[in-house]
């Protein structure tokens, strides 16, 4: 059984990954915690999880930490980068959901984030979290920066057009669309239902924390430096990412479009490239690991649209996570994540 | 592994056992019947099943369903009763989820269903679906009417009180709210978006076809005819059922109400009754077999208040249609059904 | 031209004042008070107000309200009788929308409301604001206690059956479903989209503050302290309060209760009587001043069956209180709250 | 008084005719017509019409209608063109909420309508209805076809970039997402609240029948043919429109962008250039005829980003087709239209 700690567990990534991991058989949970909720039993905080754990917030301590096999981080930033350097050293696998090792450039990252980095040195050995662009490395790496839920989203959209060189790299837009759970479980106005349901809006148009990291990721696939405009929007349901994304044509008379994404990902076991002509909903990933892309060349025209779709909290932090965990820990990649999405 | 069928898999019931039995270790869906969507692709309508299953749509064929082990029946009245006889007659379990079987006295189900039965016989011999009621009378039936979904909710909630003689049960008040998937899957203007969402109602306060469901199973419970007034609620939102249950104490004295509770459902794999206080939500069961359940006496005073919810499409459809299915086969109760619910 | 002082412009109640009072033909308002948004501008908070405020929110400041006509008061319990004394010495008229001078028995009033009443002589001079029972009092008030939402749904719906003494009074059940624009728009976890939409569920059931003023108002209609259970739920949606309440006849051939209803609300402007055998939906009261009440008696037993709705920030709040000021400077009852439910 | 008469009065954009009628101090509606419906009272179909309405449908009859001084038509295309040449010829004002004589290219139209068009010389005669680019045309026209929802939000934020010649023309693009009231009150699958809420969707991408209505309205605006990709996206709420707009700058040190805007519509009184910076939100216009815009130009790169929100059935349809109304009857322009958004 793998030995798993999770830091910041009151969170939606946390609580997510609980309900993930109440499924995985070969998983135990040996500890959560929240300095907020200390001695609360979890299945009090969230009844969905009444019956699968007998386990109690506690607050954070290296030492019980250290007994575990792998420590997830589901916390805001700053948070991991103050812990995981001991984890580390004590020979511990670190998974952060959060955003502190995204970022290779480390200025870059304190130009964003509005802090300074306590440990620089990790950034450089952490591995990106995202399975379908370097799985290897994450079956090998000690310490993970799991993709953010945007990024992924993005990412596994563009990939395909920016490693075949099909797209003009230097004019990218990212439209994206996700549910208020991505804002998390914090209690601010901007996210009660009286204020986001029936509603919906562009934020962050100026510049969001997600821009540089999809920037990065899409330069390495492109080989070159990308300009992207990436604006992402507010959409009144719980769950889901839906990205839309447009790119021109080099080559106006490209038609192999279908046939490129669908063998980029013919072996990638969450990423389902849909028929052509598909308009992927954000509910058919509800609940479930899987990204579901179409590819789309409006009136045969030069502007490919390509259409992403993942559950923010699966694929997009918690699912991500525990499919990472199972390469790390050479398990099969999809134990724990076979959940079929919840429709309607 | 049991060879399993299913009658009219276009409908929410339909999809929702697909989802359930994906993951079910011992079950292989042999059969799934629509007349108007034959040959279709179950996973090109249900997207979220892309992946899980290889089956289309075929028009109900007696020969094929008569190879399953068990077919489920997830139809609108009258289907189940054209097509059990001759299923039954050739040894294959059947599972009801719909009404043809559940009300004992024909002539109040005529009355109430505005047509005529056409093998009343049947009714005789058909066992009630409820596991909480009459779990032993189910592992040995051959024919299976399940409780609806108010019905499952209300019963579980009034049954202690009722069984122990503590409540007038001439004036028993279920005021229930369910979401729009109760209606199911047609379209009809009343469950659009724009006719449901942001607002609330009340629906057929002058009499539901449940009501006479409700009535034999308390009745039964309580050893006499009861008295019951049910007002149903459309509520906006897609799954779940919330009953709000008021009866009078005899012995307005009486304290042993959480223990009650907690005693008759001690043994129940899916009931879960909540410590005192508690409000419970009907997230906290959504895409879950589970019903929770708590019991208020406000101001104590002599009426008693049980809240007891549901997820409408599982233990009050497929779910219960499984866990029956576990004991008519011998499985584990559970198996196939412990995934927790999607919060948030 | 009435000068309008609003004291609390932040919340739902006063944002919805402002959206009634900005086409109220004879009323200007010269202030609107904040502590926390000082200096800004209400149009600037309040985007919908652009282009029909040029106002901006300042500190309570008792002088420049004594130089209104009236001053609403749209805060938090504890806040109105602080400051209206002053103004009512100074001969303004208050129309509070909150609890301060509701209930009458002051005794009760703190044992509910948790804090010592600093003017318990106003509580005795203070009119309740529900016209529908006191119109003239209220014509003539210099300050009103606006009824609550629920106690507004629940008292018109019953109102009928208890003035007309029909129905037992130690036993009424009030089932009511809210939408979460009740629990205000402060920053609570509990009304994130993410924790209130797609749930439903029961809060309060122990006891809920606006038990005692419903108990209140009851009591005096039918003369005679009554029994009463109330049970509020929170509902998915943002506004709109349905009532689903129950009542026994002491009489159970009595067969005029639609007549009994029409009659008694025949003359009011807000109170709509719908025809035998409706259900009305909240939408259908969304942004307007009225109350659509619907009279049932199921099976034709002797429980009655009242549903009610109303916009809980309009009839229950803002409407309510702007009907209020017509009748206390002798405008037209409905001038400024002619406004038709959006629908859909 | 002006003599109103609605052709097609029970979907969304008729009722919604009528709500804002109700409140017109200059309109009698004389005629509401629906075959489906005849004889039924319009506040029997539309409880938030009570009391505000004594009127019934009737099935169209061009001798009634022709006793009107205008006659909307709020039918899906092919209905306007069946009736408008008549009552054109007996001096009626006609205002056609649909398609039929939007475009000005006939074989276009019946390319994308899958209909002959009856009546191409009305096209010609038509003017445009969209009064932030023709209102002098609109005020002395006798048969309107009112721009739709898409392309009144689309137009109203690429107008002042495409007629000051800042962007590159051939490369524009609209990601837009819509309420589902904007695929109308018809029963269809896809509509129902359980496929629609708590889900994001593109649809059409291929083609959408409002592209070439968009591309004929911009091209004018810019004086030469534009090439535009347009990404319709079902939004799940019941009203608004978001248009995410995206163009690049061809002098990327332009620097007047928000200046450029509020002068364009300085003087128009239902569009709102908000503050720069700004991110409107739908809601901020639910039930208004306002639309408001934000220009912004992200990281100071050379692509502009315009963010457009109208109310779909307001601005978008019935709201505009009575701000027409006031023009060609010279009426102020916002008689009847000053209500202010619900919000929340």
């Amino acid at each position: 059984m793998i030995k798993v700690g999770i830091v910041g567990g009151t969170g939606y990534t946390g609580v997510e990954l609980l309900r993930i991991l109440a499924n995985h058989p070969q998983v135990k949970v040996e500890v959560i915690t929240s300095r907020s909720e200390e001695g609360i039993a979890v299945a009090d905080m969230f009844p969905n999880l009444r019956g699968h754990f007998d386990l109690a917030f506690t607050v954070p301590d290296v030492e019980r930490l250290a007994q575990c096999d792998v420590v997830f981080f589901a916390t805001p930033h700053g948070v991991a980068m103050s812990l995981a350097p001991e984890l580390i050293a004590r020979g511990v696998k670190v998974i952060d959901l959060g955003a502190d090792f995204r970022i290779k450039d480390v200025a870059v990252w304190e130009d964003w984030y509005k802090m300074s980095h306590t440990c620089p040195d990790l950034v450089a050995q952490a591995v990106y979290g995202l399975p379908e662009v370097n799985r290897e490395a994450i079956a090998s790496a000690q310490l993970i920066a799991c993709a953010g839920c945007y990024p992924t989203a993005t990412q596994l959209g563009f990939l395909p057009l920016l490693e075949a060189g099909l797209v003009d790299h230097r004019r990218l837009i990212a439209d994206c669309k996700s549910g208020v759970s991505g804002a998390g479980r914090g209690a601010s106005v901007g996210s009660l239902l009286c204020e986001s349901s029936e509603s919906f809006k562009a934020y962050g148009v100026a510049g969001h924390r997600h821009l540089p990291e999809i920037r990065q990721g899409l330069s390495l696939a492109a080989g070159k430096p990308v300009g992207l405009t990436f604006v992402p929007h507010l959409t009144p349901m719980i769950r889901g990412i839906h990205a839309t994304l447009y790119a021109t044509l080099k080559d106006p008379v490209d038609q192999g479009l279908q046939t490129l994404f669908a063998e980029r990902y013919a072996h990638e076991p969450f990423v389902d490239v849909m028929p052509a002509g598909s308009h992927p909903e954000t509910r058919s990933v509800k609940g479930s690991n899987v990204c579901r892309i179409s590819v789309h060349r409006p009136q045969n025209d030069d502007t490919v649209v390509v259409l992403s779709v993942i559950d923010n909290l699966v694929k997009g932090a918690s699912g991500q996570a525990v499919q990472i965990m199972n390469l790390m820990f050479e398990r099969p990649e999809n134990e724990g994540l076979q959940q079929v999405a919840l429709m309607p």
